[in-house]
C-alpha cells in the first residue's frame, strides 16, 4: 500500500521512517524541516537501531503528493484545522486515515474532513521526541495499537486494511496490534496521558520525579483512578490491573519529559483540549444523560482531572516568554 | 507595654515598625539583617507612608533581650522551631505571645514554648514583602484580626491584656480588630491562603493573571468555597458572603505576590503545613469523629485543597537550584 505522513515529528517520523525503510512506498509532508530533511535526509536514533533516510520522499503541499491508501495523521491534535485542506488531496479511492494522536475523539477532524472514508484510530505507546529538524529520537517503548473509529458503511473492508497495515507495520519492524475497541485503548492511554502529561507541565518535572516522591505519586495514582472511573462511566471496560501496570510501566520508564511538557517549554499550544477537555466533556455528558435516566445525580468521577485541566488551560493561555521563563 | 518581635520580615518589621514608630518600647531579634539595620535602620516604604527608624532596638540572641509584656512571633511557621529556645527569654511574668502567622493551629509551638502563659492568635490582612535587608514593602491593606487561642485559666486577664494591645496599636495607626472567634478569622484567612498562595506557586503567577484567566478563576472560586466547607465541617462559622468578598478582595487588590510564591521563588521552604496540611488534618480528624458517631461516610470537602497540597509537598522537596530554574 501507498503511505502518506502528515507531521514527520515524534511519531510520524519514526513510523514513516520505520515504514520507508522496510520497502515500503512512504510519502511526506514536511513544513518547516523540509529544507533540512532535503539536505540531510530524515535521521531516526532509535533505542532499537539507529538508520537514516538519505533521500526520502518529501513534499512541502499536499496538492503535490500521490493519492494513498493509507494517510498516516501524526500532527497535534492542535494543529487538526490544517485537515480540512490536507486530507482531501491525499486519501485515494478507498483509502483510509489512520490518526495517530494522543487524546480522545481525535479523529471525528479526520472523518469532517474526508467524509465517506474510513477513519482508524491508534495510540502510540513510546517515549520519543523531535530532537531537531527531521532528527527524531525514540527512547523507548513503542507500540501501537488501532482499531476502526468511521467504518464509513464497510466495516469488512475497513478491518481488512488495518489487517494489511498490521502486517505491513509488523514487516517493517513496528510493534503493532489491531483492536476491536478503539475507545478501551484510548481510555487506557489516557490512564497514562493526563497524569503525567499535565502533572509534569504543572509541577516542572519528569516522570521520575513525579514517581520519586510521596505526595506528587499518590496524586498520580489517584488520577489513574479517576481516569478508570471516568472511562467506566462512559462504558468503556478495562481491566483493573491496568491501573497498577500504569504506575509500574512509569517506574520503569526511562526519566522522560511528556510531549506536553516539550510542548509548554518550548511555549507551544499544549494539547489540553484532546487529552484532558475531551474526556471530560464525555463524562459530562454522560452524568447529564443518567440523571436524566435515573433522576439521580452521581459526583463526578474526575475531580483532580478537571483541577488539572483548569490548571493547563491557565498555563495554556499565558503567553510563550512567560512560558519559557518558567521552564 | 514592653513588645518584642520574633522575626522582623514583612509582618514583623512593619507592625513593629509602626508600634516603635508611634512611641512604644519595641525589641526586635533580628538573625541575618542585623548589622545592615545596625548601620541603615529599619526601613518602611508603605502605602500609608514611608518611614525609617534609624536605631531600634535591636539583638542577634533572644538571652540579651529584656523580658516583653507582648512576645510578637512573626515569623514564618517553617522556623518554629526555634521558638522553643527564644520564647522562655523573651515572654515575662504574665506576658502574652501574639503570633501573627499564617496557617491553622500555627500557635501550638508557642504554646508548647512557654506553657502557662496566655497565647493570642492574629491574622494578618495584608500585602507586605520584605525586598532587602531591614527594608519592608507594605503595598495595601494591613489589617491585624487576634483573638485568644490560649488563655492559661485566666481568661480575663488574657481577654485584658487583648484590649491593651488593641489600643496601643490604634494609637500607632495600625488597623487592628479583636476577635471572640480565632478559628473563624483563621478560616477566613484560609479562604484567601490556600486559594491564592497555593495557585500562585503551582500555576507561577501573580493574583491578577490567576484571576484574569476564566479557568484558573474558576478553580480559585471552588477551592475558595471547599475551604468554607472545611470550616463548616469543623464547626467554625462564617458568614457565606466571605465566600464572594474574598474573591472581589483580590480583584481589587494590587497585582501581588504572595509570600509562598516568594518563598518558592527564592528556595526558600513554603507554609505548605501551616496552610495546607493543618487544615486537611482538622478536617480528615473531624471526618472520622463523624464517622465513629453516625457510621455515615461523609465525602471530603476539599479534594482540590488536598491535591494543590500534594503539588505543593512536590515543589517543596525540590532542590532549590530547581526552584529557582522554575521561577
Amino acid at each position: 500500500m501507498r503511505y502518506a505522513v502528515v507531521g514527520s515529528g515524534a511519531v510520524g517520523g519514526l513510523y514513516g521512517g520505520m515504514l520507508s525503510r522496510g520497502g515500503q512506498d512512504v510519502h511526506f509532508l514536511l513544513r518547516s524541516d523540509f529544507d533540512h530533511v532535503a539536505q540531510h535526509g530524515l535521521r531516526i536514533d532509535s533505542v532499537n537501531g539507529d538508520f537514516v533516510l538519505p533521500k526520502p520522499n518529501i513534499y512541502r503541499r499536499a496538492q503535490d503528493m500521490p493519492c494513498c491508501d493509507v494517510v498516516i495523521v501524526a500532527l497535534k491534535s492542535t494543529n487538526n484545522a490544517m485537515l480540512a485542506d490536507t486530507l482531501p488531496h491525499l486519501v485515494g479511492e478507498g483509502g483510509v486515515v489512520l490518526t495517530l494522536q494522543n487524546g480522545l475523539d481525535v479523529e471525528a477532524d479526520s472523518v469532517a474532513a474526508v467524509p465517506g472514508h474510513g477513519v482508524l484510530g491508534g495510540c502510540c505507546f513510546l517515549c520519543s521526541n523531535k530532537v531537531g529538524p527531521g532528527h527524531i529520537h525514540h527512547l523507548d517503548y513503542g507500540r501501537i495499537v488501532f482499531g476502526g473509529y468511521e467504518f464509513a458503511g464497510r466495516p469488512e473492508e475497513i478491518r481488512d486494511i488495518g489487517q494489511r497495515i498490521v502486517a505491513e507495520m509488523t514487516a517493517a519492524g513496528i510493534d503493532v496490534q489491531w483492536t476491536d475497541d478503539l475507545a478501551a485503548a484510548r481510555w487506557r492511554k489516557l490512564m497514562w496521558n493526563v497524569p503525567f502529561n499535565g502533572l509534569s507541565v504543572v509541577l516542572n518535572a519528569s516522570t521520575d520525579a513525579i514517581i520519586g516522591c510521596l505526595a506528587s505519586r499518590g496524586l498520580a495514582d489517584r488520577i489513574i483512578r479517576e481516569v478508570y472511573q471516568g472511562a467506566a462511566l462512559c462504558g468503556v471496560s478495562i481491566e483493573e490491573s491496568a491501573i497498577e501496570k500504569t504506575m509500574r510501566h512509569t517506574e520503569t520508564m526511562v526519566p522522560y519529559d511528556s510531549s506536553m511538557r516539550l510542548d509548554y517549554l518550548h511555549g507551544r499550544p499544549m494539547e489540553v483540549e484532546a487529552i484532558f477537555g475531551s474526556p471530560l466533556r464525555a463524562v459530562a455528558e454522560r452524568l447529564t444523560q443518567l440523571a436524566a435516566e435515573t433522576s439521580e445525580k452521581l459526583p463526578h468521577p474526575m475531580p483532580s482531572v478537571r483541577m488539572l485541566c483548569e490548571q493547563l488551560q491557565f498555563l495554556d493561555s499565558r503567553p510563550a516568554a512567560a512560558s519559557n521563563l518558567n521552564g
